[in-house]
This record gives C-alpha cells, sequence and structure tokens, in this order.
C-alpha cells in the first residue's frame, strides 16, 4: 500500500533545510521525497501548510519510571511525537533478574512504539544492594542476538571500570566486541579520570549538569544526552551545546519522567519547545532528536525523511509549538488528529507473566519487626533510662535534592522507640523482598515531615525492596504488609487505617492501567500524604526513593543498615557502637 | 607499553579546535588526552609544535587499480598517513572469484594498514561480461561473518535495482538485514530514479561529479564520496560540498589511482592539500577523511584523537602543507620521518596463492584466431573485391574520456584485413581467459594512434580478459600469448619482437613488486607505446582497459563481439550483417 503526504514542508535533518516536498511512503519505508502525483499512491494525504518531521527518538528512558507498561506508554508517547525510545530496564531487572528483560522486551514487540533496549550493566547497582540477583555478563550476553537489543546500559559502576573490575570488564568488551553502544553515567567525573572512563568504552553521558562537563565529553568523543526529566533536568544548564562546534554530538533524552510529567508537558516534544523557548534552534533541537540519536545508536535508515528510511513520520500543524498532529509509524498511522489508535497487547508466557506480578518474596511483618534494639540488648523496656538515652545517625533530607546528611542526635529508645515527631525523627525501615532473607534496615530520618501514620513503597532505587517510613511501628507494619499485599505500589496508613493506596504490580513498579488512571492514583496518593502533615515542597515518594540508593552521598539505608556512602561502607545506627 | 606523546597541537575532529594537549597510549588504544606527565609513560616523544592528526581513511578504493599488493599498498599510503582503507576488491573477484576476495582479505590481514572490505555487488558486471564465475548472494553471505567486511559495495547494477532484480534484492537485503552499508555507484541518476534506486537500501555515491547531483544525494540520507582517483578527478566540481549545510555528509575517497600517482601526488593526503588549495577549511578536509568516514561505515571508536579510540595517529610539521612526518597505527609507529618500517608478508593458503597466480585459463592463439571473416565465409581471398569491401562499426575513441562513440566507415576485408592505418582503424580482439572457452571478440578501434606492431593487456575492465590493439595479426597473437606465459601484466610487440613489458602475476592485475618498480615498469611500456606512434596525450593501456566495459556508452567490445552500450545489447560488427 502506498500513502502520498502531498505538498508538506518536509524538515531536512541531513542539511537543516526545509523543502517544499511531497513524500510517499509504501508499507514501512518512504521511498520518495519531491514531486509525486496522485496516481503514485493508493491514499493522498493533502498537508499542505503542515510540516513533516522524523519521528522522535528517547535515548535514554526507564519505563520503569513512568509507571507505565510499554503499551501504555507508547500511546501517551505516540500522540507527543516519538516513535522510537531506547530503554534501559535496570529497574526490573533489580527486581525480576533476566526476566524482567524479557517482559520489557516482550511486552514491546510490535506495538507501534520501537522500543530498544540496552543491556542493564550494573544489577545490583552496588554491593551493598540486595536486589533479586546480580546480573552477570553470561547472563546478558545472549541477549546481545536480540535485534532490538543496542548495548550496554548506563555504566554507573565508575570505580569498577577504573579499578578494572573483571566482571565490569567483561560486560563492556561483550558490547564492545559487537560493535554495539556502551551507555555511560558519570557525574562530575573529569580530567584523567574521565579519560580512564571513556578509553574502557564508554560511549556516552547523560549526566551533564553544565556546560564544561559536556563539552569536555563531546571533546573526548563521547555522544552528550541532554536529559530532561522529571527530577533531574538538565537543558537549562546545557543550552550552550546548541552551538555549531557542539550540537551534532548531543541528543535529547528523558531518563525518569513521570506519568503526570508526560501527560501534562509532553516527552521529547517537551523537551524540544522548551529549547525553543530559550531561543535555540528548532531544526537544531529536531536534529539532536532524530537522526543523531539514530547516529548514536547506529539506527541505520532511521531517523530522517528520505528514500529507505523507516517511515516513522510526524505531521506539524506548527513548527515552534511542535504541535504533533499525526503520526505514522512504519508507515501505519498511529495518531489522527492527537488521537492515538488503539494498540494491542503483546501476548507473553503466562508464567513469566505471572512472576512478573507477584515479586514479593518476603513473608509479613508484625510491629515488632521494627522495634530498634542495640545490640545484646533483648527487651527495651528492660533498659535503664540512661542506657536508653542513645546517640545515633539519622538520615538528613535535603530539601530538592537526593543528597542526604547524616544528624547526629541523641535519642531515647524507651520513648515511642526513638521517634520524635517535635523534632521530626521518624522512623525508616528498608525490608528486602526479593529472597525470604528477613533483612530488614532499620533507623532514623529527618526532612520529610510526617506527623501520624506511615507510609511505604515498592518502588525504592536501585533494588527496589520495601521502603516504608512512619511515626509508629504499628502502622508502619500495616503499610508494609499492604504493598506485600498489593504486590507492589504505595500506600498511606493512619491509625491502622488504608487511606489511600496505589497498586503496581508489574515488578512493584509499573502498573497495568492507562496514564491518566495512573497520573491520577498517584496524586491522590501524594495529597494524602500532604494531609498527614509534610509539606507541600516535599515530593514524599520520589524522595523515599532514593533513601535506598547508595551511590548517592552522604548517608543512605540498605536492607542490612545503614551505608556511608563516601566511604562505601556500613555504619552503624549507633554512633558509639 | 604507553607511549606519550608530549605538547602536540592536536586536531579535534569532534569540535573542529585545536587543543595544545598531550596524547597518552597503551597498546593499540588512545587513553588519554589532556596534561600527562613523563612518568605516565614508557617512552616520551616529544612533538612539540607538531599537529596530530587522527590516521586517514579511504573509504572506497580498488587496490587492483593501484597494481600493488595490499602489503606494497600499505608502505605507500601509510607514508602518506592512510591508516585504514575500505576495498572493494571486485576487479580480482571477476578474474578468481571468492577466491579473490579471500586472496585481499588473507594478504592484508594483521598489516599495520587496516584493510576493509565491501564484497563487491556486481560480479560480473553485465550480463555481457564473462568474468570467471558469477558471484551470487549465498557466494557472499558467509564473508559477513568476518569481522573486517563492512557491507556490499558498489551497486553498479542499477537498472537490476529499479526493476527489483531477485539476485539484486538478495544482495542488498543480506548487507542491510546486518545493518552494514550497502555502497552505491549511480551516476546522473536524478529525482524519482534516485529515489527508488536509495529507498533500495543504498546508503552512499562515489559517483557525483557535480554540486547539483552530490547535493540531492545528500538530502536524500546518502553519504557523498568525493573522489579523486587517476582517471576521475570529482575534487573541483564538488567543492561547494565544502559547506555547512553539506560538509558533515562528504568523506573523500580514491576509487582507482595508479602507483605513479601514490607515489608522485599522494593519497587521501593530496585531496586534503588540494582542497586547502582551493580555498577549503584544512579541518573540513580532515573531518571527512577522519570520523565521518568512520561514520559512514560504522566504524566505532576509529578516527578521532580521544579516549578509547584505536591509536591511528599522524604526527604532521604543518597542518596546511599536510606533510606527514610520523604515523603510529594502532599504536605502533609505523612510519618515522617519512621512513616507512618493513612489514610482513601474511601468510595465505599455498594452493590458494598458486591459482591466484595462474589465473590464465586459455589456449594459446595464433594468427589466424586474429581474422576478420563475414558470416558465412570460410576464407577471405576468396571473396571477390566487391564483397571485401565491407561497412564496418568501428569503436571510436574519445579523447580524455572513458565514453567511446561509434564511427560507421568502409574498410576492405582483402586489404590488411580491413586494417588501416593512414585511417587510423586498427584491430581489437578481446579475448576469454577463464575458463577456455575460445570466445574472441573481433573489431575495429580507431583513436589509439598506434602506427606499427601491437599492444595486449589483462587489466580489462571488468572482466578481465585479454584485451588486444594492433596494426597486425602476427604481433597481436605474439602479445597475446606473451601476457598468457607471463599469467598477466601489459606488453608491447613489434616486427615479432617483445619491446617492453610488465607482469601483474596477481590475477593478472597486480604485481608482486614494490611501487617504486611497479611505477617505473609501467611507465616504461607506455613510452615504448609512444615510440610506436601513439601521441602522448593518450594513455593507452588505460584507455584500452575501458574498452571492454560495456557500461560506458557509445559502443564496447566483449568477448562475443561488439555492443551497443544505451541499448545494452549486441551489434554486429559489420552495418549490413
Amino acid at each position: 500500500m502506498k500513502i502520498l503526504l502531498k505538498r508538506g514542508k518536509v524538515i531536512n535533518v541531513f542539511t537543516g533545510e526545509i523543502e517544499e516536498s511531497d513524500v510517499l511512503i509504501e508499507n514501512n519505508v518512504i521511498i520518495g521525497v519531491g514531486e509525486y502525483n496522485e496516481d503514485d499512491a493508493d491514499i493522498i494525504k493533502d498537508v499542505s501548510h503542515k510540516y513533516i518531521c522524523p519521528g522522535l527518538i528517547d535515548g535514554h528512558i526507564h519505563i520503569e519510571s513512568t509507571m507505565l507498561t510499554p503499551v501504555e506508554l507508547a500511546k501517551v508517547v505516540l500522540a507527543h511525537g516519538t516513535t522510537s525510545i531506547v530503554a534501559d530496564p535496570h529497574e526490573i531487572a533489580n527486581v525480576c533478574g533476566i526476566e524482567g528483560i524479557e517482559y520489557i522486551l516482550g511486552k514491546s514487540e510490535d506495538i507501534p512504539l520501537h522500543v530498544y533496549v540496552m543491556l542493564p550493566s550494573c544489577v545490583p547497582a552496588t554491593q551493598f544492594d540486595e536486589s533479586a540477583t546480580e546480573l552477570m555478563a553470561t547472563d546478558l550476553e545472549p541477549y546481545y542476538d536480540v535485534e532490538r537489543v543496542l548495548g550496554l546500559a548506563e555504566m554507573m559502576n565508575y570505580p569498577g571500570v577504573l579499578s578494572g573490575d573483571l566482571k565490569v570488564k567483561e560486560k563492556i568488551h561483550d558490547a564492545v566486541a559487537r560493535n554495539l553502544v556502551v551507555d555511560g553515567h558519570a557525574p562530575l567525573v573529569t580530567g584523567r579520570d574521565l579519560d580512564r572512563y571513556i578509553a574502557a568504552g564508554i560511549q556516552s553521558d547523560h549526566e551533564c549538569s553544565n556546560e564544561e562537563e559536556a563539552k569536555e565529553r563531546v571533546r573526548k568523543g563521547q555522544w552528550v544526552m541532554i536529559r530532561q526529566g522529571t527530577a533531574a533536568r538538565n537543558l537549562e544548564g546545557l543550552l550552550p551545546m546548541f552551538n555549531d562546534r557542539y550540537k551534532h554530538r548531543c541528543i535529547l533524552v528523558t531518563d525518569d519522567r513521570h506519568p503526570s510529567d508526560l501527560l501534562e508537558d509532553g516527552h521529547i516534544d517537551n523537551i524540544i519547545r522548551l529549547a525553543v523557548k530559550n531561543g535555540k534552534s528548532v531544526i537544531t533541537a529536531i536534529q539532536m532528536a532524530t537522526i543523531q540519536a539514530a547516529q548514536c545508536f547506529n539506527l541505520r535508515l532511521v531517523g530522517a525523511i528520505a528514500p529507505g528510511y523507516r517511515a516513522d513520520i510526524l505531521v506539524l500543524d506548527d513548527l515552534e509549538q511542535f504541535k504533533v498532529r499525526d503520526v505514522y509509524s512504519e508507515g501505519e498511522q498511529v495518531v489522527d488528529n492527537g488521537k492515538v489508535v488503539q494498540i494491542e497487547e503483546p501476548w507473553i508466557d503466562d508464567d513469566l507473566y505471572e512472576r512478573i506480578c507477584t515479586s514479593f518474596h518476603m513473608n509479613e511483618v508484625s510491629e515488632k519487626d521494627f522495634v530498634i534494639k542495640p545490640e545484646g540488648v533483648a527487651d527495651i523496656d528492660g533498659m535503664s533510662e540512661e542506657e536508653a538515652q542513645r546517640k545515633v545517625r539519622v538520615i538528613k533530607i535535603i530539601e530538592e535534592q537526593l543528597l542526604t546528611q547524616e544528624w547526629q542526635t541523641q535519642v531515647n529508645l524507651k520513648k515511642d522507640n526513638g521517634i520524635d515527631i517535635e523534632r521530626d525523627i521518624l522512623k525508616l525501615a528498608v525490608i528486602e523482598r526479593h529472597n525470604y532473607t528477613g533483612h530488614i534496615g532499620l533507623g532514623y530520618i529527618s526532612g520529610i515531615g510526617l506527623k501520624e501514620g506511615a507510609i511505604a513503597a515498592s518502588v525504592s532505587h536501585d533494588s527496589h525492596n520495601l521502603i516504608v517510613i512512619g511515626t509508629n511501628e504499628k502502622d508502619m507494619a500495616l503499610a508494609a504488609n499492604h504493598i506485600k499485599k498489593l504486590e507492589g505500589g504505595s500506600v498511606v496508613v493512619k491509625d491502622g487505617q488504608i487511606l489511600a493506596d496505589m497498586q503496581l504490580k508489574i515488578g512493584g513498579l509499573m502498573a497495568v492501567e492507562p496514564a491518566s488512571y495512573v497520573a491520577e492514583k498517584n496524586l491522590k496518593v501524594r495529597e494524602m500524604v500532604y494531609e498527614l502533615g509534610v509539606p507541600k515542597e516535599i515530593e514524599p515518594f520520589m524522595t523515599m526513593a532514593f533513601v535506598s540508593l547508595p551511590v548517592i552521598p552522604d548517608i543512605k539505608m540498605s536492607t542490612k543498615g545503614l551505608i556511608d556512602v563516601n566511604k562505601q561502607e556500613r555504619v552503624s545506627l549507633f554512633v558509639d557502637e
């Protein structure tokens, strides 16, 4: 079948020119760009006064962060003009191991959004993380044969690369030997250390937040991914990269973007609009989001309106506003005047799907599991008042940052087991939930501001163990057990009652519902947290989700207790222990 | 082992900047670009005031046209700064079939010049060509597993692509399905035909001779290879491509370059110098010859001075003159102050080598094999004077072009069998020499200007049958038999004497000797032809080599007689037959 897009203003990403031209599509491929007649095609679409743009590519995204299944995500981003994404499924791989990757591959097969996959390089993220399993080079290796697998995902283990860790080396080697891409992740690394990191074969970076960092990476041969996500927003700092010397080595990515942001602001189209709003050339932004992303990943014959190229095509009413009207994916119209077609959910093995949806492998917990006791103390009540006065390390949240500080302060273990709402000292627990180990890391946290009840969630980077923050052990136990029952999600509890919850039953990370439902649910749960006293400046679940990630300084909580991130070692909760 | 190039002016092909910097090499890879100390390395080279440039890449070359073996070619071009070439071995494949490709691969393995191979797509070039064998997709397919094979070579069968010829489709499919490159060859094709040709998956073109042609190709997504060879010199016509919109989709290639040109003018460095002489930016020319060529062929981590990149490095005394001083290939110094190191000849299977060196499969010919007789005439002498007067189609050479014209004129078959030196009507023969078929195409040629004797050669595009031009049959037979005895080469004969010869025993195409010897021999043979009356404006052997290529209009000679190239059909020598 042949479709003719007649009289459009075609954006040529090779030359940066806009040409009045017809575009002829046959099946999934563009076969002509120039002057064509109505008898050349079966279907004629008059696109006069409209712009024709290649489909957009997100070069680095974690689907799990959108809380949506691949199909539900596809519905959202296709409407915003994204026809291809390069996904790193490392969240679900931490929970479900290789089956997490199989889930993402299976559930994105043959859908109109082209979902490419980078194999997760760091599962678990660190030696302190208790993920479901450790993924070794030999686990990943067979997946390079899958056509949609483009390489090795963000290599976060920067010390491992520099020290020549054999496991790391092997993973990089397997990708490089196949002439595939190895994505990087090395914020603030510079000079000789950056040289060594890049020399290991790492070809991109999405952690740049300023011009100097980004320019050094381009000079040293990396692709710079300009990231604009929900939490990390780097476009503004990287606007100087829209510069003749550097622009051709940059692409646009979202990394982590929440469903409400996707629905309200959009996806890669949103980054293009922001660039234009900041005075940058829309053509340059489009080139970054199309042909350059394709080049970065060696996606040949993708990312341009040219003969032989895959017919991923956007029809835009306006260029500067970048308002997507129609979308073609492989020559099929999937968005018509803003409305997305139905997408059939791909089938995956029933048993696999069942396992993905029942990823909580932990026993129920009880109130007493949350009691903090010093080493050798069997019974808190038996302690003297003096003994119960202990100096502890409290994790102090720094507002609007993922960084934390260590706050050493005195608590009374016999009074509410150290919880002190007045001083904003709450209890924190990270419960291992992959392998029935029964490990629970217990401690205190300050800066969240909860005044009553407890909150819990299964999204907690990167191992996604069960994380709970509470004002009392009873509500904490109820919250934890409720998440276990849901097989993942988030919950707000007060006085033994569930006030609000949201189920994320795909690995405890993603919902099965559509984006609008998920965004609304997410909002409701968050609002309920604010009713329990948390100030609105704080995004409680996102903040909580990073309390367990021991790669961001200064102090974090693991399933086995506190981690001093800077020293990369365990520390005791009790300062004098 | 670590080598430190200290204080060079490093050309950054990503940004176009020149930075004063140290370059640290470990084994075959660059591991640092920045400030390094003397204790960081085992060997320190002071390169202050010198330029550091990535090794140059020739994106399209036929090694056979240089008449040199891969090792001898390497010695020449390394000294000119070329560290990688992308070779299409279609000449030797026409002679030796798949074993020709094996020869090139085998004899270039692990030499300091990186020899990449594109698999010949058109062996034989046309249905009229009698090559040794026809290479089908199934013959080529296994060779895609060889790491140095980058794709399918120039698809000259443009009508086959447009008509959807199945054999052609299959060959293209095999490369595209592996995400590899398919090189194009479609001079003067434009508009819709070009769209269809490109849409088949063809990603480059090296036949552009003017700006419009080249710009259309860039707009349509192809890489434009700016060719500057011995015969075809397109740089001047394509200077407008050194333009901000188009330059990043162009690379530099030589295609066919003779040994004397390589020795006297150089290789890719020569094209860079010419571009500079024409007022173009040396940095742009370098980018075309390095990182862009690497991108075109998806050679990751090649073509730049950056961490992780292969240590193919040039040290230049001067940038505008582009004078190469030292060359490193994979971190080993292979050129020191202009002097090339010894290169060990790679071993290939003895039997294979023996077959490559004995590629003449024809019987000896005799004087009478060269006699032109009309259909049904057993004996020329028995013809009447009137019968012997025949109107024939003479191939008329157009000076300085590969094009020919048909000249219809009267000859007397009984007088010197139609040869008429006064009117410059000489005899021409193309003798099948691959499969003992005994086929000999006979006719007349004008425009060479030979006054005595005969010349013969085994280089005759693209099938490389034995081609002979002479003033008498006796000398023609001697010339032909001498070439057969040499197993290939060129020869000049007069009055039953060999005046000069040159042996090309590798498939009848390449010599085993070094470039200087080959260039000198080539010159001597040519000079001897001039002594037999050929005007110096004519390059006799190059002209002769294209008389048998039935893809260049208007009329050519095959082993089975004349071909009307425009009609793509056989025509009789006799106008009235």
